[in-house]
């Protein structure tokens, strides 16, 4: 039987050149069972003039699909569904009718949280997106990262692209990260003692599980990441929020029994404070005197672009108390799903078992990758475009700030990428940032940084990761004018 | 100061064209700190001479630096290193001098299980490599993965690349899946009933996460794989092995109280049994009166090249009752560590909950370039050449396995990538895959999939995924000879 040439047409939002079009919906019809080995494919010209494509478009599809054994070609006769072509399924598809599982009752562990960070997933399309941590379009060295993902694709990185690492790394990429990026942080490695992680996310959470049970204590700052509230409140530690300053977390405020503490020293997750070295000296003392472990989080050090970064608090510890958590997802890009920790080996060891159990190895292209992006320093000099952009960002704010009389609660003294800002005490941020969006301004309230049950509802972020500068003061002006409506 | 030529040289084994390792030598040199801002580099003449590669090569390199502000041009005297260059470290990295915790104690909970499956990392240089689960350079389409790569790191999908996706996947790759992949199955799901996990492995960690606690018992085959077992163990669970016959795992050894089974209807792993379709529904009817979940792992289906796959179990689900799990990973390359989940929306919702906690998603690169992949009709073609190739190997191997009288224990009626054996009782399989190794054969000892404490010692796995058909006879024959000098 000969397919009517009126059964293929090509969607109108498809992807891909035309000829990857057509291959495609052969394909597809193949694959569904539409087309039956033996039928007849209607000619190249006809299919061409019907779809209103060049002819040599069609044969070149055709070439495609015979190299892969989809279709035959019989001399003069035309082409033809090969009889060797996947086969459709034998027997149709089914959805479960309904559940007679009481799920309430079936799940034995309850992971969903009620407050979830929600930021819209179409923000670019907003004017004025002081949104934090997406990848800006503008800044991003595209370019490069092609190249070095298409290396990396490479004949001779077949096996770091396809191999099963079980429960190892990329030797290349912890490799580079001793020799060159934890040096920049004070630091100094050995290969056993760095861990490849999904994100610093998953090195958090790594953290938690092997450290912590139900009988030990964590403390944490307050305000703080939420996703780590929520891995800390899964390993149902006990958990004590400390109160941040503008100097970050005091150490005087640990409680005793602490067993673990989990800081951002660099950076305070909001507010942006940095600790000064003072009192990263009197935490690693308390550390050690109380005997119980740091996990930094080396949270946005590469956006120093106001003084140079302070070393680690992992540089400073003497007696192996520090477990550091790193990422590369923030400065390439969030999607990238790449971070590390390191710490002692025995601790080490039984985050990689974990690891390995959870989800085996970060995949091996990305590891390759991202040790391609490092190694040319490109990665480098990506940082250094961010820190020129958020610089000249961040001084448009800071102005637009001040001429409205905007109340900046906690700003980063050597940089960043956000302000932590607070609004007056009646002002729900909630509902600023609803009030807002509508006027295609986009800001996150802060309720869901605090651990409390009643969070202040009048804190929020504005970053300027993602803005252009010139749009900066027209936001600003919105949001001003927002904040004089709620009053 | 001008840096003197000597201080530069090509790593015999850097990887990367010459233009590439010269930008990488300048960069490291200037990371590190050992080339200071201001100083003056060689001319592109004399180091091109001293490196013993072409001018042009140096002169595009220096452009590239140039590019990147990593070095400037000052007119005819030369090239300098960027006073904008990155800053190396302004502080000496230092290593923890000794730890004084104690490790044996702050470590809260253990993962590192004794027994893990080692398979040397050279095991492509080994010439017999009987070896399971790595990906094979001559099957594997390498051309058209990296043409969908490169098409996923375009322009058009910058946002598919970069997004940070909290909890969510690239709703392409649902809906390719949803669409195509699982009606093959003979499954429908809807998008909120399915998410895309880190492997297959990821998969059944999250289920077990999810439905299993201390007070729960799940069901396993024994033997099985055993990454399975160290997730359930780690779970806590009260755990029941039940031993499978040549159809696999038989419902009535279930015994009263089963909360999960956890089961691979299609190709029982290792004994490659394939469940009939009495036993399939004989399952879901138990399952149904009993109360209990079926946790369907639905592995290596695709490798049904003597008959055609049978529906999964869960399309045989009229209740809700079964989670099922699917892998990329297995048939395009295990590095890929890309699978899924499907099954009732409350269950999908709490497994992506913790996911998002665990590692919020998986690269978004990876899921993107698998849509391409699946979309173009690669992935059915890759198959059915896998599916041809082991089908040539199967054919030589059970030869070789009959000319040497060897004992096969387990075996796919319907294909699969490898057999499972049984050594005479006397032999430990631990030592003869010692002495084959020496021989350049590699095997896989199967101690391991078994739960007891004291398991069977004498069998073993043989795969043909990463062997030459023309190897295999040679192989065996050197395996049979082992096993006589060891009687």
């Amino acid at each position: 039987m000969a397919l009517p040439v009126e059964t293929f047409f090509l969607q109108p939002d498809s992807e891909g050149t035309l000829q990857t079009q057509i291959r495609q919906l052969v394909a597809e019809g193949i694959l569904a069972g539409r087309f039956r080995p033996g039928e007849k494919l209607p000619s190249s010209r006809k299919l061409a003039q019907h779809l209103g494509v060049s002819r040599i478009t069609v044969t070149l599809a055709f070439t495609e699909l015979l190299a892969d054994d989809y279709i035959v070609a019989h001399g003069r006769s035309g082409y033809f569904v090969s009889e060797n072509a996947p086969e459709p399924p034998q027997f149709p598809a089914k959805a479960s009718e309904t559940s007679t599982v009481d799920w309430t009752r079936a799940i034995g562990q309850r992971f969903i949280t009620p407050d979830v960070m929600t930021k819209p997933a179409d923000w670019s399309k907003y004017r004025y997106p002081f949104i934090y941590g997406q990848a800006d379009p503008a800044l991003f060295d595209a370019a490069n990262w092609r190249l070095c993902a298409l290396e990396a694709l490479g004949r001779r990185d077949f096996d770091a692209l396809t191999a099963d690492y079980f429960d190892n790394d990329d030797p290349k990429l912890v490799d580079f990260i001793a020799r060159q990026t934890l040096p920049r942080r004070g630091i100094l490695a050995k290969p056993d003692e760095i861990l490849l992680t999904l994100g610093a996310q998953n090195a958090l959470w790594l953290t938690a599980q092997v450290l912590l049970t139900q009988r030990r204590t964590a403390a944490i700052e307050d305000p703080c990441y939420p996703a780590l509230r929520g891995i800390l409140e899964q390993s149902r530690c006990h958990l004590h929020p400390i109160t941040v300053d503008q100097d970050g977390l005091p150490p005087d405020a640990l409680p005793d029994g602490t067993d673990v503490l989990f800081t951002t020293p660099s950076h305070q997750c909001p507010t942006a404070a940095t600790m000064p070295m003072a009192r990263r000296t009197a935490l690693l003392e308390k550390a050690e005197r109380d005997d119980f472990l740091i996990v930094e989080d080396d949270y946005e050090f590469e956006m120093s672009f106001l003084k140079p970064p302070s070393p680690a608090l992992k540089s400073l510890d003497k007696n192996g108390r520090v477990i550091y958590v790193g990422s590369f997802s923030k400065s390439i890009f969030p999607g990238l799903r790449l971070g590390y920790l390191v710490g002692p080996a025995p601790f080490i060891r039984e985050a990689r078992a974990l690891r390995a159990s959870v989800l085996r190895h970060p995949p091996g292209h990305i590891q390759r990758t991202v040790t391609y992006f490092l190694s040319r320093g490109h990665y480098d000099a990506l940082v250094r475009r961010m820190g020129r952009a958020f610089h000249e960002r961040r001084n448009a704010m800071d102005k637009a700030l001040a001429d409205h009389g905007l109340t900046v609660a906690g700003s980063g003294s050597f940089g960043g990428s956000s302000q932590w800002m607070r609004a007056p005490e009646h002002i729900d941020t909630i509902e600023l940032a609803r009030r807002l969006r509508e006027k295609s301004v986009l800001i996150e309230p802060g309720h869901s940084f605090f651990g409390q049950s009643d969070p202040p509802r009048n804190f929020y972020r504005l970053a300027y990761s993602s803005i252009p500068t010139a749009r900066i003061a027209d936001g600003i002006e919105i949001l001003a004018r927002t904040l004089r409506e709620m009053t």
